[in-house]
């Protein structure tokens, strides 16, 4: 129960993604980033710490030495967002550690962008909604990271294929179950790119701290554009 | 962010209640116990530990003394209840505290019973779990605290009536909502009585902790008992 490995740069960071069925969590201490998927096709609440205990044993890291929290915060499947952002909030409650919500669609994105070398890349990222909605956002390079050209939003199946069959670049799927659903659009080219921790502490490095009671699962809005009455 | 207010005895207890729409945290520092009720519908996982930190404030103990949580299991809202395991695993993960989960039911119970002077008396607690689905469980007095005659146990309208009607003593529904959909059963007498964080402090204290992974969300299992095929 000491001070962790603690020190100025040495801090431990983790991570947790939840908004997929493929959740992941990941921790950084002293250069090393390790990351653990969870198994089975619900993230529960009890499988997330144990893995990342398993993760902090392997970096040798104390978790008293936790100085930062980055989650994911989707769009994607609801329940696995809350219990991601409660867990966080937790995390960060019993420790004074900060806390950093990313958009979960950044973090395919990031995945995607450094997959090329082209400096104009830019990567559009989709996911099944169910109910006939279907999330999307555009990035583009920005430095090291990525910038938004279009927000994640919801869209319908409709505005998802005009969008989707236009885009010029790299699209990833978040999902292996978006494969099928997306089979109506040839222009959907790439295999499915779950967002993953190990980003989520990439994209969360650059950011400043939030108030925990700022983060919160990314509710989508249907879009209110130009496609949307065609 | 010293040693808190610490010294044994005085170690901080907080508590989760998620499963019901009138969530409720508690803390206990300094033999005061006190408890605050979250707004709204939902149970939203940014309300939960903002709460729990003004009760921090109003008992004047540092989170750094706290020393045990105890969360509300259900039956009930998954989605609620997960919320609120996620958030005490989170607790505990970052802090060193021990965890133990309490089912939710036995906190409406626990209540009912300090309501009555009957040394015999017992309670049965019923909610509607949606679905046709009924979740039923019956407690009696035992010492400061109570014993399950019959665990919570998710029953059909069929059997919820079976039990209901043929019930001796004090009836629990878990929320105004329940009131509506029990109002086939006169049997049903009292008014709703929502699990409560406080409750569950009192029904923590007596139990042992638990490893963090054996705290998961009751999920609830059809009965296979007698009145079934009636």
């Amino acid at each position: 129960m000491g001070a962790g490995s603690g020190g100025p740069g040495r801090g431990l960071v983790v991570a947790l993604e939840t908004s997929t069925r493929r959740p992941t969590v990941a921790a950084r201490s002293g250069g090393r980033t390790l990351e653990r998927g969870l198994d089975g096709e619900r993230a529960h609440a009890s499988d997330l710490l144990p893995a990342l205990g398993v993760l902090l044993e392997q970096l040798g890291v104390d978790r008293k030495a936790l100085v930062r929290v980055v989650v994911g915060v989707g769009p994607g499947s609801l329940t696995g967002m809350r219990v991601g952002v409660a867990t966080a909030l937790g995390l960060v409650q019993g420790s004074g550690a900060e806390i950093v919500g990313v958009p979960s669609f950044e973090a395919a994105a990031l995945r995607a962008l450094r997959s090329t070398e082209r400096a104009d890349a830019r990567v559009q990222v989709l996911c099944d909604a169910r109910g006939g909605r279907f999330d999307l956002a555009e990035y583009e390079r920005a430095g090291d990271g990525l910038r938004a050209l279009f927000e994640p939003t919801s869209l319908t199946l409709e505005e998802a294929a005009g969008r989707t069959l236009r885009f010029d670049g790299t699209q990833v799927l978040c999902d292996a179950s978006s494969r099928e659903r997306f089979a109506w659009a040839d222009g959907v080219r790439s295999a499915e790119l779950a967002p993953r921790a190990t980003d989520l502490i990439a994209l969360g490095a650059a950011r400043p701290a939030q108030a925990p009671a700022d983060v919160e699962p990314l509710y989508l809005r249907a879009w209110e554009g130009r496609t949307r009455k065609r």
